[in-house]
C-alpha cells in the first residue's frame, strides 16, 4: 500500500502532444468512492488497483500487476463503457506530468496529473497546464464511466 | 483465470468438527453478482479474488496472493461487517470438502462446498452432507454481509 498524493489540471495548447503516447483501456469492478477497484491494460501490461477515499489531495492505493490475459478478461467484466485514453509522460524538473487524452464518450477531455511527495510540495507548471480540478469529482476516471465529459 | 465449478450443501451432525480449523476473515470491495471482489485473510496468507456471475454451477475466478499487511488494510476498506468463519478441509475419495462454520451475525450456519472437474461429475457424499443450496443466492458469502443468516 502507498499513499498517493496527486493533483489534477486541465490542459491547454498542443505542445504536450510531442511526447510518445501509450494506449490505456481501463474499467471498474467497483466505482464506489470509498473503494474503487480498477482494471487497467496499459500497452502490454495489466494492473489491478484499489483506491480508498480521497482526503485532501491524498488517497490509499494498492496496485498489483496481473497477467495481460487476466486484464483483458477482467475488462470485459467491468462496468461498461470502458475508459480509453492515450497517456503521455512529460518530465519537468524532478517531476513527471502524466497527460491523459481521453477517447470515446470522453473525447476532447485532456487532463494532466502530477504525483507529489507531500500535500504542500512546490512543483513546476509548464505553460500548457491550466485550471486545477483536483477536487472536482466529475473528473475522477471512475466517475467518467457513468457521466462522460461529452454529456456535461 | 480459472472456471470454478462448485456445489454447496448444508451440513448435519458433528463429525466434521474433528478436522483442524483455520480462521478466515473476508470482506467485499464489490458485492455485485456479476463482479464480486473479495479480500480474504486466511491464517497468515491474504488473497484478492474476483468472481464473475454464476452460470449453472460454474463461474470465472481470478485469484491473486497479496501481502498480509495489504490484506488487513483492505479488509478495513470493505463493506462492513466482515464475514468471519472457521474453515475445515475434509478429504473424501479424490475430493476435498471445505466446511465453513460461520461466526458473528451468521453464527449457526455451516455449509460444505466441493469443487468439481465438470458440472456432471459424481462425488462422494459423507453422511454429514445435507440439503443442496448451490442455487440459493442467499448463501453466497457476498450476500451474507447484508443479509446475515440470523435475520432470515
Amino acid at each position: 500500500m502507498v499513499v498517493e498524493i496527486e493533483r489534477k489540471f486541465l490542459v491547454a495548447g498542443d505542445t504536450w502532444r510531442e511526447a510518445p503516447a501509450v494506449y490505456f483501456a481501463q474499467g471498474y469492478l467497483s466505482t464506489e468512492k470509498s473503494r474503487t477497484v480498477r482494471v487497467r491494460v496499459a500497452g502490454d501490461e495489466a494492473f489491478l488497483t484499489i483506491k480508498g477515499e480521497t482526503q485532501g489531495f491524498s488517497r490509499q492505493e494498492f496496485e498489483y500487476p496481473i497477467p495481460l490475459a487476466d486484464g483483458k478478461a477482467l475488462l470485459a467484466m467491468c462496468e461498461q463503457p470502458l475508459i480509453e485514453k492515450y497517456r503521455r509522460k512529460i518530465p519537468a524538473a524532478n517531476f513527471v506530468w502524466e497527460v491523459d487524452e481521453f477517447l470515446g464518450a470522453n473525447a476532447g477531455l485532456v487532463v494532466a496529473e502530477i504525483e507529489l511527495p507531500s500535500e504542500d510540495a512546490d512543483f513546476p507548471r509548464p505553460d500548457w497546464v491550466g485550471e486545477e480540478v483536483t477536487s472536482d469529482a466529475r473528473y475522477y476516471n471512475a466517475s467518467l464511466v457513468r457521466h462522460p465529459w461529452s454529456q456535461w
